[in-house]
């Protein structure tokens, strides 16, 4: 089968790879339908993460149940599936308190590649949520949405717990900030304030739900903050990207007794002790446990009450990958889907 | 009047100091009953923060209101009252949030020296508040911890979400850590993990509902902790230290999906972005809005549900001040009660 890898900073290829196959009875494997690239495949890309190649790339996936283990009772053959970015057995004490995104079994998808024409998954049962029916084409990018991105900035925002009378604050304009967006307004906030320099993100953005706009960064950011929230900081704040400026820039905006959801990953961030004690918010965040929500998320898009698809503002085959991968690095994407 | 000055770090007098008048027509003046050294008194005395001498000391107090401003309507001459380090207006947004330590108008009381026979009491409507009657002579001390120690290891335990079901590991065995023990056992917690290698205050955390005990620091301690709780780590570490080897020491020992509560003030921590982010765990903490639960605990402590003045060791004159500064910091004390 096909299956990009990436060899090198910079160097993704789609190659050859073997079709994966059962390995063990809670294994299930599947025809990936769509795939897509994240924006932290983008830190090896750019070798800001180290990467010893080559390596499969792609963690997000839908698809065609192909083959189960021997003990996968919850997806069958034929099943439209989608799963999280971490597989895992939904049944410990961790998945169960709602954090699978750590299960003491959990399994990163990224290491096994789902940029491909198939993908094994294991921990099926725990891992996939297979959808009430084949879905419409144009569901298909709102389903591979809650996979990662979508299911990252609905974590994000109850984590920052948005919520009705609440303003909210999305630091990051990529699409787990967009999305982040998407589900503030789902869960009722009053304002979403999105904070971001570019038309298109800024346009989508709006669409999902933005009241205000701040196009200033770091401390200028806070300031705009400040002053659309009587001077206070928003209830709520997302950190969709993980760097220190934008670590910071997120705990400034947030008010006394206010909540930061933080979702990028982080890389060379020191959060000053002194500082986050005396700013007196809430700071959670980390892996987002995705599938704590997808049911509902699946729901959500069945019924055709929200459209995160419209993250995705490039579709290519599975063999341009590369392009895509460039796409996003350049930001001449938002978000790309690849079709095998 | 007499009061407590420092000088420099480790000089500590008794002198006369201006009795202090209204300023401000929401101002209280109270004569003190009982005062007392905080642990973060000790931070000067050490050399650990800044002290430009001669300041007054002392932030912990209970007395009986002497006089009051035109404004003030809740408390009137004659109350025995029961204050939060911080003076609050209790009616600002974050106030009625509940972090009224980040009042907009908060003034620390540190600044105005409770050490001493009087205190002015800024915003008393929002900052004091009045026992049932005149309390009996021993609940004294259990009044004045909750001016600070009590509420703050309270909060400790609120931020860290202890409660039924739940195994609770404090760090730190000063009084703030005592008395979170306290806090985590009155609010349901399953299984209470003291981290103490001092006798004496392995016995007051047994005697407040400790059910285990580990003398282990650092990594060492974080491993016992996991032992202690099928590898996974505590549900809500309170960290009442405020040093990088603890606050470390208190995120790894929290569960993926805990919660750590931390009230010791910080002092050259920096939080690793990337540890934090994967542990997945919710940081709440700061100073604490002791305010908030003044009247319940002050109804526990007459109702004499709890008797948290028992992390007082050593009662000493207010002319013998300095050398209750010197027996907590030589740790010959957990708590020392000043008497004006």
């Amino acid at each position: 089968m096909r299956g990009a890898l990436m060899y090198a900073p910079g160097d993704v290829r789609v190659e050859d790879r073997e079709k994966p196959v059962i390995e063990a009875p809670t294994d299930a494997v599947i025809k990936v339908t769509a795939a897509c690239v994240c924006g932290s495949d983008l830190h090896p890309y750019r070798g800001v993460e180290p990467v010893d190649g080559p390596v499969p790339m792609g963690h997000e996936y839908v698809g065609v149940v192909e083959e189960i283990g021997d003990e996968v009772t919850t997806v069958k053959v034929g099943d439209f599936v989608v799963g999280s970015f971490w597989a895992s057995d939904n049944t410990c004490d961790i998945c169960r308190a709602g954090y699978q995104s750590r299960c003491v079994h959990a399994v990163l998808m990224g290491t096994l590649g789902a940029q491909a024409e198939y993908l094994r998954v294991p921990l099926a049962d725990g891992t996939l949520v297979a959808t009430p029916g084949q879905p419409e084409e144009d569901l298909v990018p709102s389903l591979l949405a809650a996979s990662d991105v979508l299911g990252t900035g609905w974590y994000a925002a109850v984590a920052a717990e948005a919520g009705p009378g609440r303003t909210v604050a999305v630091v990051g304009d990529g699409a787990v900030g967009l999305m982040a967006v998407l589900a503030a307004k789902r869960l009722g906030a009053e304002r979403i304030i999105a904070m971001s320099r570019h038309e298109s993100r800024q346009r989508l953005a709006l669409e999902f739900g933005a009241t205000d706009i701040v196009t200033e960064r770091g401390d200028e950011g806070v300031e705009r903050v400040k002053e659309l929230t009587d001077g206070l900081g928003a209830h709520s704040v997302i950190e969709a990207v993980g760097t220190q400026e934008s670590m910071m820039q997120a705990i400034r905006s947030t008010r006394p007794g206010g909540h930061v959801g933080y979702v990028g990953v982080s890389h060379d961030v020191a959060l000053p002790g002194d500082e986050l004690f005396f700013a007196l918010v809430d700071l959670t965040g980390g892996p987002a446990p995705v599938r704590r929500f997808l049911p509902e998320l699946i729901d959500l898009i069945w019924k055709r009450e929200i459209d995160p698809g419209k993250v995705f503002d490039l579709t290519l085959p599975l063999e341009e990958a590369a392009d895509g991968f460039e796409a996003m690095d350049r930001r001449r994407a938002v978000k790309v889907l690849l079709k095998p």
